[in-house]
């Protein structure tokens, strides 16, 4: 097939304790696969670059996207808005990047929705009583808040059958969950209806 | 995801030319995979193994399991039935072993209809020029056959986008397209259907 196909959008999830930062920053390592990056209204901080770590908008701007169909999926937290602008996607998506969506399972399955060709994939510890060690080895957190970690992670594993693919991320083992990732994308890509021009071009050369 | 999972029916079409045979041989060489035997009404000839070349079924044997809806599929030529025996297929299947059945186009849908589990996959030369090319270039057939061969592998690619998947042979790449099947075989298992006890093994190791 083409070279010059376009790109795959890969939504992933994961509950905290899965290891999804580290997979993912594995995976970005590739030039093929860029991080797509949120917008949100909330204010900037010092450690805020506009494009890198979020686009600042506006709530007029935010809003007035979401109007227009702009968003492919976004959600208020603490009186802020975050979502993803559908440009930025399609724009990588054309130049054939496959862009990866870091998102929690509700904004995946309005991604899903608004973008069918979108691959959903969800991250997991190998079992809960993983999830909980890994919750519970930061030692950092009271009580209360890692059940309240505990629970949040549990809602969205519950979830896991939504998604098209799940990957049980296990100890020690990333290398091997970047390994099923990018098998996911190049699997996906010999789908027929990714390449509508593959049998025009096949019987081009003849 | 566990080890003692159901394995996965793997339909296999390729027209004269996609170099299906050394593909599949060299996949063939992995022991999860298992090579799906035909039944047939025909004689066995010299070179015939029961069960390993064919099952060689009487008319009768062979009528009434098409009767009971246990092939698979099933085809007649030149005065003789071909067909795919159900239960060899699902007993394998059930040992988690990966059953390749390699089919043409008519067949391949007959069974994606009949287990929907089953993942289809068209191999392909690059292009017409090439396909034509590995035809005559066998250089044993006269034109009137050439012609008739070349005619049923375009009627074959034809059909292509029916398939779940498509994987191009380029030419002195084989080990790449029994990659490609690989892959598939494992991106696959990923899914959450083909894994409906993932939840409750997940959440019992708590």
């Amino acid at each position: 097939m083409s070279e010059q196909k376009q790109g795959l959008l890969l939504i992933v999830s994961g509950p905290a304790g899965s290891g999804k930062g580290t997979v993912l920053r594995q995976l970005m390592s590739d030039p093929r696969y860029v991080y797509s990056v949120s917008a949100t209204t909330r204010h900037p901080r010092p450690e805020d670059k506009e494009g890198v770590t979020y686009y600042f908008f506006t709530r007029e701007q935010f809003l007035s996207k979401v109007e227009k169909g702009e968003m492919l999926e976004y959600t208020q937290y603490v009186g802020n808005y975050y979502g993803t602008p559908k440009e930025k996607v399609s724009h990588a998506l054309r130049e054939g990047k496959n862009v990866i969506l870091e998102i929690e399972t509700d904004g995946a399955m309005q991604v899903k929705k608004l973008m069918p060709d979108a691959v959903s994939v969800m991250l997991l510890p190998p079992d809960y009583a993983t999830l909980e060690g890994r919750l519970r080895g930061r030692g950092t957190e009271d009580e209360e808040t890692i059940l309240k970690r505990l629970k949040t992670a549990v809602d969205e594993v519950a979830l896991c059958d939504r998604y098209d693919y799940i990957i049980v991320n296990e100890t020690g083992k990333s290398e091997q969950a970047v390994q099923r990732l990018r098998e996911i994308v190049a699997v996906e890509q010999l789908r027929p209806e990714r390449d509508p021009d593959f049998k025009a071009r096949f019987f081009a050369k003849g």
